[in-house]
C-alpha cells in the first residue's frame, strides 16, 4: 500500500469513473491470496469513497437503495489491499482479505453453484454445496482432489490412486519430495529447459500438497506466510534470509 | 466437465437467473490457471446460452446493444471450462483460459490501473502500465518482486537482496532448494505442526520460484501442466505415477 492519497486526489479519481444510469460501478471482491471471487456488488461514488479511505470493501445495495459495508451485520469484513480499475472506468475489483466466510450462507463465496454439473445445468437450481462447486482455480481444484483421494473408500481388489499411496505412505511421501526437489534443481544444472522446469515443479507442487494435506495446511495459509514475508516490499530479505539462530543449528 | 447439459435443463436454469431491469446479469471471465479477473461485462439470456452451448465467453455490449464473443474482433478468445453463479443469482463467473491478452489496450487484464498508486489516486487517470498495476494475488506479486530483483541495477556498495543472491548463484540456489525440501519433509516426519508446515512450504515455494525466474518459466505455465494432468478426474493416477521409463533411469 502505498502513501494515503490526498482528499483532492480521491475525489479526482472518483470523477474518472463511468458510473451508469444508476450512479454505479460494479465492485468485485477478490482474495488478495487465493484469488477467488468473492463477491460481486455495485458501488456509487460515497461507497468507493469509504472503501478508499476506510479499506474496507462497501457497496452500495440496489434493492435497500443504501451503502452498507460488508461484515457489519456479520462481522466478516474484507480489508482491502489494494483496489483496481478496469479500461473503461466502471468497474472495480477490491482485493483484500477477507475475515470469513463471505456469503450470507455461510459458503467461503458467494459463487458455490455450478452450471452444468454432474446432474446436468438444472442443478443449480437447488443450490452447490460449499466446496464441491464452487469456482475453483488450477491450484485449489487439485487441492480439492487430494482431500477427495483422502477421504473416499478404496474398494477391496481396487488399486488405490497414486496420491492415496502418497498420503497412506509418509516415507514415500518423503522420498518423493526430495527426489523431486532434486529433479527441479537439475533442470537448471543441466539446462534442460522450461518444459522439463515447468514438469518438475508441477512435481514439486503437486507433492508438496500432498504433505500439506496430513498436516491440515492449505495453499492460503502458504500464501498468507509469503504475503506477510513481501506484501511490504523491501522487507523481503531480512525475512528470507535464513536466520542466524537456524543458521548455527545447521551447521552446529 | 461434465456431461453436456440437455436443452431443456439449460432453459430452466437460464429462467432461473434474475435479470435486471434491461434484462442482463453480470458476467466475470476469470483465468482458470492464475485466478486473475481478465475482464467484466454483462450477459443476456442469448450470451449466457450462447457461453454454455459454445464454451467461450460471450457477452452483451450495452453500449452497441449487441451481442459479442471476446475474441471475435482480437482472435483472442476465452475457452470456459465452468460456469458459476451467485447467491442471488444475478452474477455470473466464467472460468476460462483466454487465448491472449484479454484487454483492446494489450494488457493481460483490463484491470491495470490501481487507485492509490505510488503517485496517489489521481495515478490512474493516466492509465497503468501492465505488470506493474495489475490486480495480482499474492503468488503473482511474489513472481514479479523476484522479476524486479532480477532486472534491478544493485548500487555500488549496497548489500544485493536475498533474492539477486540467490538469482546470482545458481549453485547456492539449488543448495537452497535441496534444504527447504528437507525442511519440508521433516515438519511431517518430526510432527512439527501446521505453523512451520506452512513456513517451510512458502520458503520452498519462494526459492523454487526464484529457479523458475531463471529458467523464464512463470508460474502460470506450470498451473496449466497442473490443470492438464488433473483436470479429468481419474487420469491423475497415470499422470503422476513417475513413469516406467524413469523408474528404469533412476534405480539403474
Ligand atoms: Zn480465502
Ligand atoms: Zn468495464
Ligand atoms: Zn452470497
Ligand atoms: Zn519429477
Ligand atoms: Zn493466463
Ligand atoms: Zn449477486
Ligand atoms: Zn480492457
Ligand atoms: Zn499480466
Ligand atoms: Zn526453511
Amino acid at each position: 500500500m502505498a502513501a494515503a492519497a490526498e482528499p483532492e486526489q480521491i475525489e479526482k479519481f472518483l470523477d474518472g469513473l463511468k458510473y451508469d444510469d444508476k450512479g454505479l460501478v460494479v465492485a468485485i471482491a477478490q482474495d488478495v491470496d487465493t484469488g477467488a471471487i468473492l463477491m460481486q456488488g455495485f458501488a456509487d461514488r460515497t461507497a468507493v469513497r469509504s472503501t478508499i479511505t476506510k479499506r474496507q470493501a462497501t457497496f452500495f445495495s440496489r434493492s435497500r437503495q443504501a451503502q452498507w459495508t460488508k461484515g457489519e451485520t456479520s462481522g466478516n469484513f474484507i480489508s482491502v489491499k489494494s483496489i483496481h480499475l478496469d479500461c473503461d472506468k466502471d468497474s472495480l475489483i477490491y482485493l483484500g482479505v477477507p475475515d470469513g466466510p463471505t456469503c450470507h450462507t455461510g459458503a467461503h463465496t458467494c459463487y458455490y453453484s455450478q452450471v452444468d454439473g454432474d446432474d446436468g445445468a438444472a442443478a443449480v437450481e437447488g443450490g452447490g454445496k460449499h466446496g464441491q462447486e464452487e469456482a475453483l482455480t488450477t491450484l485449489y481444484e487439485l487441492e480439492e482432489t487430494i482431500q477427495k483421494r483422502r477421504t473416499e473408500a478404496v474398494k477391496e481388489g481396487d488399486k488405490p490412486s497414486w496420491t492415496r499411496k502418497l498420503l497412506d505412505n509418509p516415507e514415500l511421501l518423503c522420498k518423493k519430495i526430495r527426489e523431486e526437489a532434486g529433479e527441479l534443481c537439475e533442470t537448471l544444472e543441466n539446462d534442460e529447459g522450461k518444459e522439463r522446469a515447468a514438469s518438475e515443479m508441477a512435481d514439486v507442487l503437486y507433492h508438496s500438497m500432498v504433505l500439506l494435506n496430513l498436516q491440515g495446511v492449505g495453499m492460503e495459509d502458504v500464501l498468507a506466510k509469503l504475503r506477510g514475508r513481501f506484501g511490504t516490499s523491501g522487507v523481503e530479505e531480512k525475512a528470507n534470509r535464513p536466520p542466524k539462530s537456524k543458521q548455527a543449528h545447521r551447521t552446529g
